[in-house]
């Protein structure tokens, strides 16, 4: 997505480690307008697929998966991190590694929102080691739902994540996927789509 | 907003505790269309108000600030929980207390997305105590910025927080107000609006 990837350009910003912050549009302020176009796009790159529901998990996935919702007609849940005392009854849960925050969550939907047969489109911010969307399809194949496809906007093709996905066979689609990136040089290369 | 009167009573439960639950199209599984109505709601309510920005707290304000956001035409930022390693430079932070958790957490918005003069509207799920709202009130006065007002989905008008807000002579709307519940028989009273 050309409007993505230039967007990255001019206000994404590489720091030292192949950390890439898009803070400023994505993931602390958000772009609404952007969102909409991600969301247009997901729903041609995923026309064919039957989405029911589309799952991400908190916090930066929950503002783009509403709004791409409205193109798929859909609700939206989200999984939580950590248990809430006000989240009572049964629910799936799986474990997630964050390599940003350095722990491992406890990650949990309840049985209410995910159900046998249900078929389900993830969306999240971003996918680099994959360890946050197989948490999500864990969930997922838990309830015996069906994961109808994974929506990302921002890969990092240079982390394993995208090809243990695509290699399952899932329908993975990556609005921009970083080949490179330099942050000496601030260049970044993008895979060709 | 009568419809989401409607809704709090044919889907909200009420358990012992003055605890009400909307988990089912509020904060975990979301009602996209719902927050549509009340984003256009909002809209009407604020209709003089000059608004630059949303502001909101991770994680089950974003979805509701994100699709209202689109009646505003202005950008969401998110209040972070706990410190992020990705989350460098220099920010405003404070300290929020959940009862839900029953723990205190400091909360952050990088300087980069709150500027002096910036008019921001709060927009949250739920207004019991006022602490959250509270919290965000004080990093957007840090900020040297304005507080517009505050648009929230659910206030529990029995406790605290609304009645200290409006006390400060802050625009508060709140687009269905529970006076009183009962988790015995299942009723709920909404204040009139």
């Amino acid at each position: 997505m050309k409007l993505l990837e230039e967007r990255i350009r001019r206000d994404g910003v590489i720091k030292k480690g192949n950390v890439l912050k898009v803070d400023s549009f994505i993931n602390h302020q958000m772009d609404i307008p952007l969102f909409n176009e991600m969301g247009k796009e997901f729903k041609r790159l995923f026309a064919d697929a039957k989405v029911d529901k589309i799952l991400t998990i908190e916090a930066s996935g929950i503002g783009i998966a509403c709004v791409v919702a409205q193109y798929f007609d859909c609700p939206v849940v989200f999984a939580k991190k950590a248990q809430s005392i006000n989240l009572d009854g049964e629910m799936y849960t799986t474990k997630i590694e964050s390599f940003t925050h350095k722990r491992v969550y406890d990650v949990i939907v309840s049985k209410k929102f995910l159900h046998p047969g249900d078929h389900v489109l993830i969306i999240d911010d971003f996918l680099a080691n994959g360890c946050a969307v197989n948490g999500l399809i864990e969930l997922i194949e838990n309830a015996g739902a069906i994961v109808e496809g994974v929506g990302i906007a921002v890969e990092k093709g240079f982390q394993i994540g995208g090809k243990l996905i695509r290699d399952r066979g899932i329908h993975l689609e990556s609005l921009a996927i970083v080949e490179s990136m330099d942050d000496e040089t601030g260049t970044i290369v993008f895979r060709e789509q």
